[in-house]
């Protein structure tokens, strides 16, 4: 079938078939389909849809398209967990260990990335000399023994959704459901875990700002999920004001420090604990998610997710004592206090403003060139539904710069202050399961 | 505006400005916007539509995008007429005659184009020696002096929409109304043309299969040519067997040299009348269309359209007595009847396989490259609602070729036969004026 016959069956909304589709990925990726064609194909897909075997279809094919994780010589179910990311989420860190210590293998992959603030590996070189740089063999053998190693991507991985998303983004065809789905899905898919937990936000400082949308993502990715074998829960959390109360690299290690010795903000360490326990029923060692989350507690409170943790930074080239004094990490000179100029209660942080405010402190990376600053960035000292008088701190930014005017009117911007407490937002909206 | 979100408004329904459409074709012709860009903006114009003034601006910047004729020297309102598009369509050739008869000039520029039979400048180069390359001095004399001129496309015409619609042909994007209509219109507005005649065909022939579609072609179209101050009238006619008999470059100027001599088939005289009428119309010649056909048919009576035609041959550098004497004009070596196997009542004639038909025995020309043999071609003897008994001669091929058991097997299967004579299905179907 020629492609500009596959891209009309499309757009008059019928039905492809596997080969099809997997003919499209195949030579999309070999470069014998042109752009030009598979934006086309692209718009018409957000237009028409794709149902759950389409999109399931298109998701093994990116995934095979380049290599494949092969996890198989680890002991045990893996479970992987995956965020649509969101400003100060560094639930990662804080379930990891959580469930290493219950015995469900974390074989991490990540990547640095560009955004407001760093990705997985940067907020880990928060700890200096940090490793991220395994190879297959090390990486299997870190996990096989001590249940947990995170990995920097290496490898040519789904390479048809690089190309395809790099198209999306300049076509105007990001916002397709089916292709959103199958992105996320198709990499997960690829790092070769068994189960998969996703985390999908949803908020002005999220991907999908309402519910619906919230909701159809995830249960598009439940179905693919489902459809390729593994087992997938979604669970949608609230991403309309930053997540805990860190935000910058080695700030957020340092909450994650926090919750795992049983302190921090209430948010992320629900947050945490829950993402973890159905991660725990997915591997095995729990029966429902109540129990996960019992467990998930008691593997805090005994503190062996921390032991875990300290285990973690040692095997990969760092300093374990840090853990135990996380004031010896990454220290910006100047603290800055943005104080509120008018007292009522917090109605509103825009997520957003407050990663753009971390990002011009220069805990972000705009181009790929960029040099990150583990130090700084920004500590919430209110958080929506608190009460607030004048003169009473907001945030405190961690700078390395004298100037920060701007900064601070962007902080002032991402507040909203009012006369009546806010209802409350739920941190949990809903789960798939 | 960046592309991205000139794509994303359209994607979400929403109006596009003037400037933005005109910033689209300028920078697309100009290559600083990529084809990938412009082909998912044509699928989001594809479901998203676009209204009467985005379809004039698009129309209107697209025929600014290269060289515009400039026709002010010429005396008299410039009236011109297009065909969508079907097989034995040779109405051109006789309207033309007529209207500048009446002193309607007839400045015409017109492409050799691909496809079952030759373009315009394919089939008057049956007469051989007929020039086509004229200057713009020498084309502009002409008509003044003698009325009508027909001259080949040189230049520069329209560079944005040959490039959207080269990319549209391979992006499944061809069937978006505004953009056929705007293809269509851009060109004629380049042209030079004060007032526009358009003959939208219906049927399997046609490019629009079904009445209402050639509805809503025609009266984007209408619409568009008003919004541009050229006055627009649209005809909507048959293309559900071929009109005429002849199908084939020689075979169809010998067609034409009847019907002006007051012959020729029934279809083809009453269409030609019916367009010049209207042409009459708005070249101010006619009070109504009724008044314009009767002006026409004196015309064809008198002589006088047949002695335009014959010093239109001589002017451009062929042989005038070969009007008299059309027998002179290319014939094939070989004639071959196809007979029908059964009796009954013709119940149709696909015209595109008859088309194929007269393109498989060398009239027309697949790529660029192929030369066009003028002589051969198909010849009519039962049109749709004929009476044939077995044995009796459904066409006569020309040829110039022994072997034609394909041509063959092709035209028994164009023909349908059975036992009831058809409903009798209007030539024209209705007209916008």
């Amino acid at each position: 079938m020629r492609m500009v016959d596959l891209i009309a069956k499309k757009r008059d909304g019928q039905l492809l078939e596997n080969s099809e589709i997997e003919a499209f990925v195949r030579n999309y990726t070999a470069e014998r389909i042109p752009d030009y064609q598979a934006s086309a194909f692209a718009m018409a897909i957000y237009f028409q849809g794709m149902n759950e075997q389409e999109s399931a279809t298109l998701t093994k094919a990116m995934a095979a398209s380049g290599d494949q994780l092969d996890l198989s010589r680890i002991d045990g179910t893996k479970v992987d967990k995956h965020s649509t990311g969101g400003v100060g989420d560094k639930t990662t860190f804080i379930l990891s260990p959580i469930v290493a210590a219950a015995g469900v293998p974390v074989a991490k992959l990540s990547g640095r990335g560009l955004g407001h603030t760093g990705g997985t590996i940067d907020k880990l070189e928060s700890f200096p000399n940090f490793r991220t740089e395994l190879d297959q063999d090390a990486f299997i053998e870190l996990v096989n023994k001590h249940k947990m190693a995170i990995a920097g991507q290496s490898g040519n991985l789904t390479p048809a959704d690089k190309k395809l998303y790099a198209l999306r983004d300049v076509t105007a065809t990001v916002n397709a459901m089916p292709l959103i789905a199958s992105s996320i899905m198709s990499k997960k898919i690829a790092a070769g875990s068994d189960a998969i937990v996703l985390d999908v936000k949803v908020g002005s400082g999220a991907f999908m700002n309402d519910l619906p949308a919230a909701k159809e993502l995830a249960q598009t990715m439940v179905n693919i999920g489902n459809e390729l074998d593994r087992r997938t829960v979604a669970v949608i959390s609230d991403m309309d004001q930053p997540l805990g109360s860190m935000v910058g690299n080695a700030l957020e290690v340092k909450e994650v420090i926090d919750v795992l010795r049983g302190g921090g903000p209430d948010d992320i360490r629900r947050l945490s604990v829950r993402l973890a326990a159905h991660m725990l029923v997915l591997g095995g060692k729990a029966e429902n998610v109540e129990a996960g989350e019992a467990l998930a507690n008691t593997l805090i409170q005994d503190g062996r997710a921390l032991n875990v943790f300290r285990k973690f930074i040692a095997n990969q080239g760092s300093d374990p004592s840090l853990v135990d004094h996380p004031e010896r990490i990454a220290q910006a000179e100047h603290t800055v206090m943005v104080n509120t100029s008018e007292p009522g209660y917090v109605t509103g942080i825009e997520a957003t403003k407050i990663g753009q405010a971390a990002s011009m402190l220069g805990a972000g990376r705009m181009t790929k060139e960029d040099t990150i600053d583990h130090a700084v960035g920004v500590e919430l000292k209110a958080k929506v539904g608190d009460r607030v008088e004048k003169g009473d701190p907001l945030v405190v930014l961690h700078a390395n710069q004298d100037e920060t005017t701007e900064v601070e009117a962007l902080i002032n911007e991402s507040y909203s202050i009012g006369a009546q407490k806010p209802d409350e937002r739920p941190l949990i909206f809903t789960e798939m399961v």
